[in-house]
């Protein structure tokens, strides 16, 4: 994503993000060459690095203070390196974003490694906040990450799970780092008790829009935006919002019924089963509540006081479900 | 280990472990069922606990307060665990210490995200001590430990490497470790700075002695005792002490050269080369580098008062010395 555009999502605070690239880049002077390789691949530069973004968004309600809300920006984009690193492990992803995964680069445990010492050094970097405070909700959104992302894998091809059960996977899965940027940043920045509620509910309910647009784009999305196969999630055995609203009211015999229940020749089904998730109400009805979602995330900013930021968190709302890719 | 062997080994502090052990179990308790279970199986009760009383040992020489220290030592214990469980996912190993380990009951997808809950739980449970210093050194030494870990593995089968290369891989793999259960533990005693370092120094040492007793233990102990089969490092690849000095004298035509060098029926090799060392004075130079290690470790306690733990620490040396498993 080029300066322009992370400029127009986050308006001034843009410019200080150059700052968490620096602390990412320093991230990757270690000592073994191996591991020097590994972190180069992992933390090129790449994203919109949306999360570190919130952490400063949120620091504009206090004491915007780049020494605390820095590294904790940093902290959160190594810990979500880490976990896609270890995802990709997980799933033996071979490219994410179009990118070759480390473990199609590398071996696989050299990769959960890689992944185990950017864990580490994110809970190094979340130290120098100075703030105890913020480093243990970091420990404790690291804890719901990793249980929502292996209650997924222990649901897989498992129909007999309901849509709570899949709001609260994602809620740790993706949810609980977006609500640990905006609620970090609010602490660092001395913000009141009541704003650091707002904006820590502004971020998990943005957090839970952008997990359920990303699951509508797997089915939505082209190959080509998205960097990985239409209906990787359904294949994986991965039931999403739109799969589960659409079983909803799909008869027995349905083909997405088959693909899921039956253990042999299920791939001959996948294609049909991805068309007709893709073409039913069931991908409204998700966007539907998307949007529900970044209704609540915006109704938490209406006690904060109408600064630029508020202007900024309100409008990523529409980038997170506007978003293609 | 029962009781009466840990009372004899740590004195009165023994007692106090218990308590380590309760929030071990209460580390247990959480929602997602799979993870329950595997968390059950991770931390079944079965060591000695070496790290969490050497914690606590650390803090007789302060103010010994439980509500600092205990928390500690379990997350010690917690990112040991976690360390073993990457680490048998790495090696794709069936048995630690003659259980079956997680990777071989579970699936390692699920094995990965076991590891990362159990960092997670270390690290929130380290901030319990309501100490940032010491929160940072256990992110620190993580960092540590994960690197030695990759460079060992980088470093497989090959004969390139020097004694001292495999004395800082073990210092980060193993040593670290030990040394945050000292340094944390009269850290939160609010021992005096010289204090702290001769307690660091301790652990330090005694660190790379346990190691490097146990890079012998592969070579000589019994596969009934040990768990694994003698031989487990070089059949790995994994070039040890022993092998290390073994190598410094051996012709070009060795059978341990001949295993390591040759790719193609390495297996063939195997058994005599591991004969080879065994039989060799390499390993009583090994000891000696141990003894050494020891004594290292017990010059550093000189300084300190001689109470109880002292002594307990002195005598730690011995053990370390003269495990057999």
């Amino acid at each position: 994503m080029t300066e322009i555009q992370t400029t127009q999502l986050y308006g001034p605070i843009a410019e200080d993000l150059v700052l968490v690239e620096d602390l990412l880049e320093s991230a990757k002077r270690v000592d073994v060459f191996a591991l020097r390789k590994m972190l180069e691949h992992a933390l090129e530069s790449r994203g919109k690095r949306l999360r570190p973004a919130l952490v400063l968004l949120a620091g504009t309600f206090g004491e915007y203070d780049l020494n605390k809300l820095v590294p904790l920006g940093t902290a959160i984009e190594l810990l979500h390196t880490a976990s896609l690193v270890h995802d990709d492990v997980i799933d033996g992803a071979d490219n994410r974003r179009g990118k070759p995964t480390a473990n199609s680069l590398f071996n696989n445990a050299l990769t959960v490694l890689l992944g185990d010492f950017l864990f580490a050094n994110a809970a190094e970097m979340v130290t120098r906040t100075g703030s105890l405070k913020v480093t243990r909700l970091f420990a404790l959104t690291l804890m719901k990450m990793t249980s929502g992302e292996l209650d997924q894998d222990t649901a897989a091809f498992d129909v007999g799970r309901d849509v709570q059960s899949y709001l609260s996977r994602i809620g740790g899965k993706t949810a609980s780092l977006v609500e640990n940027a905006t609620e970090g940043g609010a602490v660092l920045a001395g913000c009141s008790e009541k704003d650091v509620e707002s904006l820590r509910s502004y971020g998990y309910n943005l957090g839970m829009a952008f997990q359920i647009v990303d699951d509508i784009l797997d089915f939505q999305g082209t190959e080509e935006l998205m960097g990985k196969p239409v209906g990787s999630d359904l294949k994986e055995g991965t039931i999403t919002l739109p799969t589960l609203l659409y079983l909803q009211s799909a008869s027995r015999e349905d083909v997405v019924r088959k693909f899921l229940e039956t253990e042999k020749d299920r791939e001959s089904y996948l294609e049909d089963a991805i068309k007709k998730i893709t073409n039913s109400s069931a991908i409204i009805e998700s966007q539907k509540f998307a949007e529900d979602y970044v209704t609540r995330a915006r109704t938490a900013l209406q006690s904060l006081p109408n600064n630029d930021g508020r202007e900024r968190l309100e409008r990523l709302g529409d980038y997170v479900l506007e978003r293609n890719n």
